[in-house]
């Protein structure tokens, strides 16, 4: 068997490491419908082997498609989402348009791919809010596969995070924006500031998103509330404090977790390492724990510099990396349809 | 009046920002003596229009000093100071080796300055530890002053600090290091690695200073318990994670504090701003936050993304920022150089 797959947004830094993914895991698609902005209509895009020519939006594009990947902003996705679900195809929204609707699921597979299943093996018609699965924020994704291994044994109390974001969260444009005020500063000319609210160059931002009232920014509260619907604890006590930092690839976070039971060190490892899509990278003595340029274009989220926290009864601190384009956006949204295949084919 | 000052480490990063102050806050300086390495000997440095020329260290070289300010490697530091102290000078110390010597004030002006003048106005001679006074590591130095006012007014329970050091906490080398790994990195060309354990351009490497058995570093291991001596809180619960960032200057640490008392926002923002030394920079709608390149050569210590932290009780998230070379070395060792002449003079 093999499916029509449309991707909206496929010629951005999320989309086209998505059709690189599709194609290393082999997802089985007989025919490829890849959507972009005006600018890119008509631009062809290999995939297995063969060109596929990008085409702008409307309203039938969506014919005859089992699945579509959307990797837009929120307005665009807001519009287009329900449009190609009303088609009948699956559709997984990287936007955050959709992720807090309490009718469609939030998923990262492994942390909580047992709410799509029995989903899937329910009976009766599947609506239009049935039909979309959303994607979490980037980081979002790589903090609750860190913490869903210690939920299961031990129990979340509470979680404070820092993060440490590349410039490759706010898209290709941020890359770029990265690079080149770069080479002004070592040049000495003058900064083009465009993507970010100020020089991303040799600097660190606070501030990812907009200002809610709370003082927290969207990106921040994405964290929490995201969290806690995907890990299934609506009441879960969490702060995080989100910071774009100059670099290319990956999101870092140095993560702080309350138990709520104590826990021997080799256990947590074990569970860490154990846990399926988390590689455990934590031998300092030999300078080993994750970072960005080491871990960019990998599939697994990476967990170090393991340590208990004594200031707690039971206390944990990690540092959690992985490639925010893969885990963090192209990569789940891949796992999200395989695994809508996987159990469509045991029904 | 007006002192004879030695500067061991004259040529430093921190050497070179230390004669900038003396300069600038017009410290009493009748003869400046400035030592550095043998690569340095003879090099002539300038403070208050003369020109003074380095000398290597010898046994005599303190005779007649009043103050030696000392930014070199712990091992040197620990020949030295004593020497320069047990020759009559006051000591004042920015490296590791005497911090936490029990005889030893750990000094940071406006969060304790109250020990050094209790120990300036107690009657009797003054031992060889009684005229060493240490200052703290940099990321110590800037977190105790966000800290202070609110142990004041609110009580401190626990804190937990990730930080964002810049490549100029290892010196001008750090620094040097970060532009030529850049400057090759865009060019594709090879990379060398000599100052920071991994590719610190566009990278973040979570390690700072040597591992201990707990798997905390030095650095995270100093700024818990330099700050617990400074603050007078033998007990203070407090768990740190320290991070290199690819920046020049400039030190940042998103900090969440649980305070003993429930507080107003009101009034937390008062006492950071009313506290000598800390600037609230706190606008985010305005896209006001302190950041590393706006505040870089600035005195003050900066605070922003101030906002209550709803997991807790009374808790509350800052995001501290400080040019680690001026209030986290150089500008703290003037103080304290500063407070023993404003003492003196008194009795």
């Amino acid at each position: 068997m093999s499916f029509k797959v449309g991707v909206i947004g496929a010629t951005g830094a999320v989309g086209r490491t998505l059709l690189d993914i599709l194609e290393k895991r082999r997802f089985p698609v007989s025919e490829l419908r890849p959507f972009a902005s005006s600018r890119s209509e008509g631009k062809e895009i290999s995939l297995f082997g063969k060109l596929w020519r990008c085409q702008a939006l409307k309203d039938d594009a969506f014919r005859g498609l089992d699945f579509v990947f959307v990797d837009v902003d929120d307005p665009i996705a807001k519009e287009w989402v329900p449009k190609a679900a009303d088609a009948g195809a699956w559709v997984i929204d990287n936007s955050a348009s959709f992720r807090l609707d309490p009718e469609v699921l939030l998923l990262v597979p492994e942390v909580n791919g047992d709410v799509l299943r029995r989903k899937l093996q329910k009976a009766g018609p599947l609506g239009i809010k049935d039909r979309i699965l959303a994607n979490p924020n980037c980081s979002t994704a790589q903090l609750v596969m860190a913490l869903k291994p210690l939920q299961d044994r031990w129990g979340l109390k509470r979680v404070v995070a820092s993060t440490y974001q590349s410039t490759s969260g706010a898209g290709a444009v941020g890359m770029s924006e990265l690079k080149e005020q770069t080479q002004a500063y070592l040049q000495e000319s003058p900064l083009k500031i465009e993507t970010f609210s100020h020089q991303i160059a040799f600097n660190c931002i606070p501030h990812i998103g907009g200002f809610s009232e709370d003082g927290y920014t969207s990106e921040e509260r994405k964290m929490m509330i995201e969290s806690r619907k995907i890990l299934g604890l609506s009441d879960l006590k969490m702060s995080v404090t989100a910071v774009r930092v100059p670099t290319f690839f990956c999101h870092a976070e140095s993560v702080n977790i309350e138990l709520e039971k104590n826990f021997e060190m080799d256990e947590v490892r074990k569970a860490l390492s154990d846990f399926s899509g988390l590689t455990l990278m934590d031998d300092p003595d030999q300078k080993i724990y994750p970072m960005g340029f080491s871990v960019a274009h990998q599939d697994s989220v990476y967990v170090g510099r393991v340590r208990r926290d004594p200031s707690l009864e039971s206390g944990l601190n990690l540092w959690v990396v992985s490639d925010n384009l893969r885990k963090g956006a192209a990569l789940n949204a891949v796992q999200i349809g395989e695994e809508i295949l996987a159990n469509q084919k045991k029904n």
